[in-house]
């Protein structure tokens, strides 16, 4: 195993002292309970947003921390979901009195430990919301799920509710335009390597020299099937088409386009699987109003991509364009 | 070789195209001559950035394209230098009737291009001044060079130097900035693994299950000895080391530090790489006034990353701080 840590035990606390002196004066980092908080908390009234999930997804969720997106994120292990006495501890924290979203990848795990958190800051007299993403098409119920995986959609959730969230909305408002980022968008992943959890010192799947997986997970659960390793042009047909034969109907709305790098996959290459994405959706007269290519919600040091596609109204792009300033995606500011 | 590619002929061509698509509004690519552009450009009478080199370093140097950064990127082949016509193109293109920067990293095919190019727009009355990186404190000379390596001190020349362009700054201080940024930087990079030409086929090196290498250059060229690999906090002062020893004197000026990704490795690691670079500094007494972590002058899928440490005058931390609007560094605007 070739990786850049001290030890495997303390990969996650190393990696959050290191992201809190990168970001001394936008994040402060807790690295005993593993929460990431913005160094200047929102105003009075305003609805905070809480996320989190296992480690190795970096910048998600920590790297997305700040004014514009999340009010904290509560890192688990490596692949592993946050407790809730983190999720708890989180929550009381970033609550100015409107209330708190809980944005959560569906994962069984992370469910329940969400749910439990919000049971016992409801008895404090906190008001939660949650929103669970499920975007993934590649498969119905998987490894750690019952149901589909929440994966790339999480990102663009995070950013718009976020926007929704600063801009005053009421917790309704924004866990209703979290939902509705959800239902409106699909993705679907792929690999060409396996990831390799530290804890266990080995890649989490065997795959071919010539061989790359279709419909992988972000934790390198199995995909639909294995095949050859085809063209970026053929891959990006992979992706797209089980996407767009899911994705809710137009009715005059574009998309945002999401090419996302699962860690190991070079800019080069993600920038060249996006040109591959963007001639599918003009040869079938989808509008690309937004786009967003590079390595966002990743899967430790698997090679590979996942394109997500959101089907956006006027309200979710104006959201979208919003000021945000965190370490891991900054505009307008 | 596995990769996100159509065919080892077109991967440049490829990649830019969809880097094209990616950023409509804010890049103009031209897909045959390889070079990048602002959509907008510049104000008539502010001197103009050109910069470029082997593609494989993304996003260096067309990511850096925009306003407060480069005016225009010219990318060669994989690790290959651009070619004169390129260059010529690119510079008549940009020129603004102030004179045009040619930002360029020491390796013999760069520095013998653009010094061609400016040459010929030279003889068509635009006035070019020409700085070299060579900031690669691992080895003098090299398989590419005649003296140090052009390395991660480019991409903080790139900004800072951008940064005085856009403010109005003439030629001749412009090139002054960038030649002290070169001056007070130094870089040490280290990898994992080997990277990949996709014409090659296979890894540029062999590189044992259990070994590092440190002193590597962004082309896998041979860097100052190998060994067992180390837990990160030994990486970083095997980093480190070698460049606070060529460091020039603090006189009570503290550094911009900045941790880079050489393509493959994932940003947990990097923050956790620059945690332990940042425990060295603060024990050696040295202030990191900013910092910057992440995938900025990649080797294609090398996993392994570089230090590189700029010592900051007030001034340059002005132009460091000023607003870029650029896909791979953003912030301000």
């Amino acid at each position: 195993m070739k990786k850049l840590i001290n030890s495997v035990d303390t990969v996650v606390t190393d990696a959050l002292t290191g992201m809190a002196a990168a970001h001394p004066g936008a994040l402060r980092v807790d690295t005993d309970q593993h929460i990431v908080y913005r160094a200047q908390a929102k105003e009075q009234g305003k609805v905070a947003i809480v996320s989190g999930g296992g480690s190795g997804h970096e910048p998600l969720h920590g790297g997305f921390v700040g004014s514009g997106m999340l009010d904290a994120a509560c890192a688990g292990e490596i692949f592993t979901s946050p407790v809730p006495d983190q999720i708890v501890a989180a929550t009381a924290a970033v609550d100015r009195g409107a209330g708190v979203l809980h944005l959560v990848k569906n994962y069984t795990g992370d469910v329940m430990n969400f749910e439990m958190a919000a049971e016992i800051v409801a008895a404090d007299g906190i008001e939660v919301a949650s929103v669970v993403t499920n975007d993934d098409v590649a498969v119905e119920d998987s490894l750690y799920t019952a149901g589909r995986r929440g994966v790339g959609v999480t990102v663009l959730a995070e950013k718009i509710a976020g926007a929704a969230a600063e801009e005053g909305q009421s917790l309704a408002q924004v866990a209703e335009i979290a939902t509705r980022v959800n239902a409106n968008g699909r993705s679907m992943g792929m690999a060409l390597t396996s990831c390799t959890v530290p804890a266990n010192g080995k890649p989490s799947f065997d795959l071919p020299d010539d061989e790359m997986e279709i419909g992988i997970g972000i934790h390198g659960e199995p995909g639909r099937h294995r095949e050859k390793i085809a063209p970026a042009s053929e891959i990006a047909g992979r992706l797209t088409e089980p996407i767009l034969a899911e994705l809710p109907a137009g009715d005059g709305r574009g998309v945002i386009a999401f090419l996302n790098g699962m860690g190991a996959s070079p800019l080069l290459e993600l920038y060249l699987m996006y040109g591959e994405v963007a001639k599918i959706l003009g040869a079938a007269g989808i509008t690309v109003e937004r786009s967003l290519v590079g390595n966002y919600i990743t899967s430790l040091d698997m090679a590979g991509c996942s394109l997500t596609l959101l089907r956006a109204d006027d309200e979710l792009l104006r959201l979208w364009d919003a000021p945000v300033n965190t370490p891991g995606l900054r505009w307008g500011v």
